[in-house]
């Protein structure tokens, strides 16, 4: 089975894509919900407060939906899925605060992000609070190889972001370089909440290991549409929630792209505005210009597709079902969104 | 079997305790340490310079320490408390980390905190990735009930440090409510470093509570005597160490008991110094006079004293042996100790 997916934008059908999933884990998704807001609950009334400015503050719970859905498509029977899939979320959540708070960002999804209301004590610590509550949730299912690969991914993850530190401020970094960020920091997540599906349904072989492997390129793609959006995608317009990672000096896979195909000027800008943060006036319009030029905004799309089209073959080996037509057509939506 | 603790400061005997248990587990601890450096390792450079940093800075390694004896007291055959013991040391590493970021903090042990050579994002990160880690290393042991009991801690340890920062300028908070904050963030780690120890031995009955005990009430006074020392203990005499919670605006048991003790005039005093943040020139020396003079000093040593007792009462179900004669003496190092 090839790799279907449209070249033009789609947005009627991608939405349908995300909708589908959704509506096939509906059930599910609302006890996940029950048991997110049970297990955030604590006597220390700041705690569920901050927790939930940002687990009910619109996030499209892609991540426990990937462990609903792929436990489903193993024909799993039970109830441990929905446990890992809270687990996963707050996993989720407790690095959405960290990042904010490495990242000092003052806005996330258009409102303000915990630590400009609560601080970023309170953020850290609530943050390390949602992980010991997702590593409980996850003690509670009983499966040793789920809190091996949750554990792991963890670690995994954390590396990332330190590595992304690191490079954080490198205009030359390589584009492999920058894959082995993404791939620790989004991409780890995504398939260890695929892969547990498999897991718990007692699917350890190739379809755990066909999962972890849509998980980790779909997570790759996503990050890198992730990162084409944030200047504001194929079109290159900018909304009121684009530009954040220029305004941080993040390099990304566009700046990459920009970086290695522009001549010494280019390169000399680049440096001034990401590297030595010196940012000024229409610096952000003349990045685009230069990502437009160098077609860096569609070929940081493009690499998504090709990581995109391994997701959707990983998934070959599981017979048809509206949870295999459902996960292959997330990755469309994923590809093909616009927020 | 009563509670024999010296009334008097008793310096060499305190030191010959922690000598005890030291020598006791001596060759467990190497084992420990191998395991701390194997597994800090990372391809990200940045991870074990930061790290070793703080894990290598002096500490006595106090808690793995505690799991070594407990499983060996329980006569544990096997390697899996190894594990645990670095796998505790590694939680409290992190949280040292996050600790320093929340409380911005300059120095600890005298040297300068992670965060002011490497910053506060790679502080927060690699206590994460230590976080992980820990999480991995307790998984390979394949203890369900120690997994359950170290992911409680470090959901409890989290929720102990948002409540103290909730509560840290009020100094009107009762002795009862600090206690409550101490608990959560000091004991909830000292009680799962013991009560592990007896479950990886499978000890689980009247041994894991009796450890958990011990452990949960040498915490508490562990804290009470840092508490203490951070006002030079009882003589009330500043060293290079001491005053950091005075200048950070904490409000420790110390403070709590001058406050209450205190007269009108002197309970503006603590509110202007700790509550508002508005500390002069010879302000700590003013606090530590008005701490002698109600005897702060000396009854948070008393309540320590109090909780120490309480832990080796725990002990006398347990045949005697050296671990648990060195457990014992522990508790009078850790009230009598002097840093």
């Amino acid at each position: 089975m090839g790799a279907v997916i449209p070249l033009e934008d789609d947005r009627g059908r991608s939405k349908n894509a995300v909708t589908q999933l959704q509506s096939l884990v509906a059930k599910d998704m609302e006890s996940v919900n029950e048991f997110i807001r049970e297990r955030m609950g604590s006597e220390v009334p700041m705690i569920p407060e901050l927790a939930s400015h940002l687990i009910n503050s619109g996030g499209k719970r892609l991540r426990p939906m990937l462990t609903l859905a792929s436990a489903q498509m193993c024909n799993y029977v039970g109830h441990d899925h929905i446990k890992l899939a809270a687990a996963v979320e707050f996993m989720h959540t407790a690095t959405l605060l960290h990042d904010d708070v490495v990242d000092e960002s003052d806005l996330r999804r258009g409102t303000k992000t915990a630590r400009m209301l609560w601080g970023n004590q309170a953020s850290v610590l609530v943050g390390d609070f949602l992980l010991g509550r997702a590593f409980k949730l996850m003690v509670e299912t009983r499966s040793l190889r789920c809190l091996e690969i949750l554990s792991n991914a963890a670690a995994v993850i954390a590396e990332g972001e330190v590595m992304q530190l690191a490079a954080a401020k490198d205009t030359s970094t390589t584009e492999d370089a920058y894959l082995r960020v993404i791939q620790a920091k989004t991409a780890a997540l995504f398939s260890a909440a695929t892969e547990i599906g498999a897991v718990i349904a007692e699917r350890n072989g190739n379809e755990a290991a066909a999962l972890e492997s849509y998980g980790r390129n779909l997570g790759i793609a996503f990050q890198l549409v992730d990162d084409a959006l944030d200047y504001g995608g194929r079109a290159a317009t900018l909304g009121k929630n684009t530009g954040d990672d220029f305004r941080e000096g993040k390099i990304t896979l566009p700046v990459v792209l920009a970086f290695r195909r522009g001549n010494d000027e280019e390169r000399a800008f680049w440096q001034r505005v990401l590297q030595d943060g010196d940012r000024r006036e229409g610096d952000l319009e003349h990045a685009l210009g230069l990502m437009t030029r160098h077609e860096a905004l569609t070929d940081t799309i493009a690499r998504a597709r090709h990581y995109g089209a391994i997701a959707i073959d990983a998934l070959a080996i599981f017979p048809a079902s509206p949870y295999r037509d459902a996960l292959t057509a997330l990755v469309e939506f994923c590809i093909n969104r616009n927020h």
